[in-house]
């Protein structure tokens, strides 16, 4: 199994994650957003590349089972019901509603995914159903970090780490396991920053910036690992849990999606 | 003093970069063999962004004194007249010319660099130099690796490496020295790969590809800290040794030029 790994959904391109086993990971917040939601009985999350397409999607749906979600510079949208905190998406809120999704990085990564074989939504709250879930797909996978807008140079520590983890534990209970230059960076990282992952995100450049807007909470919830044990994945333009997606977590093996 | 770092030239702008102090890292190879030609007595290197750019400034300059270099995947542009190694840019070759310097990432991110405030070209060859150009500078700097195209992921080890050295160096001897998630990482990455840089270098994925093409004799000497105590300094257009560039290196205090 190869495990190549993106910094920057900005470097990516959708002909590139073309028919790959893409991982999108964006700790802060987006990947935990999505993970949250879901879990707590959204009905889909369909994800947008920009505030255009979540308005004019959402023109065309119905209004009592829609909702807008998602942040500019971590605020939430103009005109939107909810930010991109996982702690906005509780069950009373999000139960049975389809959230058109709207963020920065995280978001367009999740769009860009659309011609990949799999896309699975990945953050630390997720981790081991995660891993299990690359496990049993044996097949080569693509981490791609949502990251930071290029202007900010791209890079997100956390995300980074969150996907060093990943490696990390793949490569502890082995078939082989291949890297990349950009894959064993990123696992040596987790090995020096990953000791405590309340403190790498508070320290994170996206985390100072989470904590001077007020959203130190989510912080805390974003760092707890295995705290949420699904699995959200792309099926068709929406993301739902691996359990009510049907056909497409290894498309030439729908029979045995879980 | 703060260290920003970017992973990849294609993450970067012109305008992110205008008015900064920006480090130039391509350690296999365009970094490396710019020091070489400039230290071997070339008068300029001069830096495009692609080959129709080298065609066409080179058909306004007299054929005798100027040289065009560069690579594809690799290896010489069809057309020019040496490659990308630094091993051709000899004195017999290069002495007293200007050389038109085209190559997949590196003279790339030496052209966007052209709205900075100061643009040096630094390497393992020229580690030292490098640092004691950026103390004496005692300002922000911006270190911009070339790394890969997007389409292999953008990210060179070896380049994020040779970053990490010099802001491990420079935190050694401190004022104070702010870093930021991707220098912190670059600095991480240098603990983690740098005991040996031969080995670096041989087991990156683009050394790997160098080998494969028969330029290990490159790898060999892009390993060698210090040997080629120059810094090359963007002046205008072109790039030249410091002491041979006039009113560049921080240009309001163009009296203290060595």
């Amino acid at each position: 199994m190869k495990v190549d790994l993106i910094f920057s959904q900005s470097q990516a391109d959708e002909m590139q994650l073309r028919e790959k086993n893409v991982i999108v990971i964006d700790v802060l917040r987006s990947s935990t957003t999505v993970i949250a939601a879901l879990s707590n009985g959204a009905r889909e999350v369909i994800p947008v590349g920009s505030i255009e397409s979540a308005v004019k999607i959402s023109g065309s749906l119905f209004g009592d089972v829609t909702l807008r979600g998602g942040e500019r510079n971590g605020r939430i949208i103009q005109g939107f019901n909810l930010g991109n905190s996982p702690l906005e998406y509780t069950e009373a809120t999000v139960r049975g509603k389809s959230i058109i999704f709207c963020t920065t990085n995280g978001s367009v990564a999740m769009v860009k995914s659309r011609y990949a074989r799999t896309m699975v939504v990945g953050a630390f709250v997720n981790m081991s159903t995660i891993i299990e879930f690359i496990r049993g797909l044996d097949s080569d996978v693509l981490l791609l970090c949502a990251g930071r807008p290029p202007a900010v140079g791209g890079f997100s520590l956390e995300d980074v780490v969150c996907a060093g983890m990943i490696i990390q534990r793949l490569k502890e209970k082995p078939s082989s396991v291949e890297l990349t230059d950009s894959s064993l960076a990123a696992q040596s990282l987790y090995k020096a920053f990953g000791r405590s992952i309340p403190k790498l995100l508070k320290n994170s450049d996206h985390g100072k910036y989470l904590l001077e807007i007020g959203f130190g909470d989510d912080i805390k919830v974003s760092a707890e690992i295995d705290s949420i044990p699904v699995v959200p994945v792309l099926s068709g333009t929406v993301i739902k849990l691996r359990k009510d997606a049907v056909g497409v977590v290894g498309r030439d093996a729908a029979g045995s999606v879980a």
